[in-house]
């Protein structure tokens, strides 16, 4: 058997610890499937006298992260710290500039420096590996790296976002409004205590922004990604999503267009009978539409100690087993510097509440509002009657550029009749 | 650019032809993503004049695959010729034996051969890789052996026959009978003229033999999978499933037990809810139950020319840019050989649909068999009633064990009141 794989573990949170317990439990295996065995020669964390439940006493104890990084017996330093800067961000380039191979977990860190990373990666002829930020235990990396590698991407897409899955499924299930359910998220741990990250698509926006790059080749864009959360969605949409035959999922998309790339993070109706419309729960799902493959998804557990260490060790298994492809697909000095398609180009349809008073005419004067931007409704439904209160009225429109839509609902917040801000859903046909 | 990758193309079929054409159109692509280019150097197939709508002028004709596959100037040979022995078996022998890389579509060959070959490949130091071998477009072999890779896996299952799971399908769609249903795929394509290979459970069996191998690092062992196909399911069965809260789907599932590795294709009863009974019509999807992963799941195209394009490609890919993996995740020379857990041994729950006469005391003579094999019913539905023809009853058991149902139902089959053959399909817990 050849030398062991060193590698240095800089961060011991619960990613770090299901790392070292992935390595232990499964060494033998790891060791017949990498050609080498992987052992942990240095650790980084903050505190070394916590207990983390897994023996370290073997491994050397750095309290300066970014010295371990340097360490001339390590080969892989495994940066499992987080955030897009500071200590993370020092690591990962002194470990880089010192000719080490890197993987790291860190989605904010692959979103915001990526490209420079790759670009630094590259130039040392070390690997920079991420499988574990994007879609946790989702071997979605090395499937569009390789596994798809043939073929042309025109769109990918995904539900990135355990958190904001669950709240979205539980919402429906149990006709329950978004502040309850996301309390009772935090209360079993599925949500944490500052939750806007998960709810308000930045993290999901930090992961997309990774997929766009090795999808298209492109340099990663973060700054390009539209971005909008799950706050606003009330139990009445999930209501109506679902006697329009649509379900209601925070999703990813990007895609060319004539405009530049399409990135755009935010909660869409998607018909019930598609694939992604099924991805309940905590689960995170990838599409990518190839020209040769087709639709192809994957599905599992986005997040989590065990699927995060599960990635975290395909990506050093690569790098014993010497099996290297660049970090986004293709050489990172030919990433190339497209456009972001503004979001107000983008074209599709649009499901719209109101709500409204009920009196004859509402209805004239909304449809004289989508006419006057050239928006042309589909369908329109007005059950509740009520002569005191608001009553709701939904509406969905065909294909149109988001411009006029943004237009048209400029125009009806305007009128006396409508008594809230309009709702608008995004509907993506998949 | 490093000099070019040149390849031989062994059989012109509909995946031949669907190769040439990915090549041809993604070129630039692939050079980018592989680091070199793929030339098509030589081709080989039965008829030189039908035309293939592809140009193949720039490649060098050959009658004989076999002298092509030994040919001094390819690197890659690539088979697409099809069947478990003869030519393919040869010109893959061949290939290996004089050091060229292969890459096989050939689900066949590698369930008969695979062992056999990939210790040959590693012998002589080259890659065997048969992507497209199993569940077409969909990155499985990959997975299992790179992505999942850190995982020890405890089960893989998945719907591996495209045609079945469409005739299932449309069943239940149109509540009609299986000939007729199979005489429809025939005109549509989608079942061949001679079914049995994907009605009768052979083609999917073939792909989970090497799906078990490399899973659990075993020998391909494809005569110890138990093979049952669809040709008994009725529309009543399917009928009861939908009752029931399932759906009735053609699986291969693999896992090692205690009396060896447990491999079995046959029709299940699935739970509705369960990912794996959301995947309809064509599409295929694999299950894979990792110790760290989880849950994941792949779905998408399980055969056509463009989808096994893509898989034959992504496998030159990975020659192309040197990553290379062992054929079954882990070196032949250490695959083991498992014994096959017998079918006898399988534990699980059933369903069993009996045509009776409709009078007092048969159930309680079906009850009495059941009991004295020790089989524990879970619930018993008899609906029509009938003085003059046979009523469907229907059983599900709890858990027992398949050797004891077999003498239950052979017990059952000889009760006087019992008029037909008892139906069972397998209830899967998943």
């Amino acid at each position: 058997m050849k030398p062991p794989l060193k590698i240095a573990l800089a961060g011991l949170g619960t990613v770090g610890a299901g790392t070292l317990r992935l390595l232990r439990s499964n060494a033998d295996l790891l060791a017949g499937r990498g050609g080498k065995r992987i052992v942990v020669g240095a650790v980084s964390a903050r505190d070394r006298r916590k207990d983390r439940g897994v023996d370290l006493s073997a491994a050397r104890w750095f309290a300066d992260a970014a010295a371990m990084a340097v360490d001339p017996e390590i080969d892989v330093v495994v940066e499992l710290i987080g955030g897009a800067n500071g200590v993370a961000l020092d690591v990962v380039k002194a470990a880089l500039a010192h000719g080490k191979h890197v993987v790291t977990a860190n989605k904010a860190l692959m979103a915001h420096h990526g490209t420079e990373l790759a670009r630094l990666a590259e130039a040392k002829g070390v690997a920079l590996a991420f499988e574990a930020a994007v879609a946790g235990g989702i071997p979605i990396m090395k499937t569009l790296r390789e596994g798809l590698a043939a073929n042309r991407i025109a769109r990918v897409y995904g539900i990135l976002n355990g958190t904001s899955n669950f709240i979205l499924t539980t919402m429906r299930e149990s006709r329950r409004e978004f502040s309850e359910v996301l309390g009772e998220a935090q209360e079993v741990g599925y949500a944490e205590a500052d939750p806007s990250f998960d709810i308000d698509g930045v993290d999901a926006a930090h992961k997309l922004a990774i997929l766009t790059s090795v999808a298209f080749g492109t340099e990663v864009d973060f700054a390009g990604v539209y971005v909008e959360g799950i706050r606003h969605i009330s139990a009445l949409d999930i209501e109506y999503a679902a006697e329009l035959g649509f379900r209601i999922k925070l999703l990813g998309l990007a895609r060319p267009t004539e405009h530049g790339i399409e990135q755009r993070v935010h909660p869409c109706m998607v018909q019930r009978t598609t694939p992604i419309a099924n991805v309940e729960g905590v689960f995170n799902a990838i599409m990518v539409e190839g020209d040769f493959c087709g639709r192809i998804m994957l599905q599992g557990r986005g997040a989590g100690a065990e699927p995060t260490a599960s990635a975290v060790v395909a990506d050093l298994l690569d790098i014993a087993a010497e099996r290297r492809s660049p970090s986004f697909a293709v050489a990172a000095r030919t990433l190339s510097a497209l456009p972001a398609s503004p979001m107000e180009r983008h074209r599709g349809a649009y499901y719209i509440r109101l709500m409204v008073v009920d009196r004859p005419g509402v209805i004239a004067d909304v449809a004289a509002a989508l006419r006057d931007e050239q928006v042309s409704m589909e369908a329109m439904i007005q059950r509740g009657r009520s002569p005191t209160e608001a009553v709701p009225v939904v509406l969905t429109t065909h294909e149109t550029e988001e411009a006029a839509m943004r237009r048209a609902l400029a125009r009806i917040a305007d009128l006396s009749t409508v008594l809230e801000p309009p709702r608008m859903i995004r509907i993506e046909s998949l």
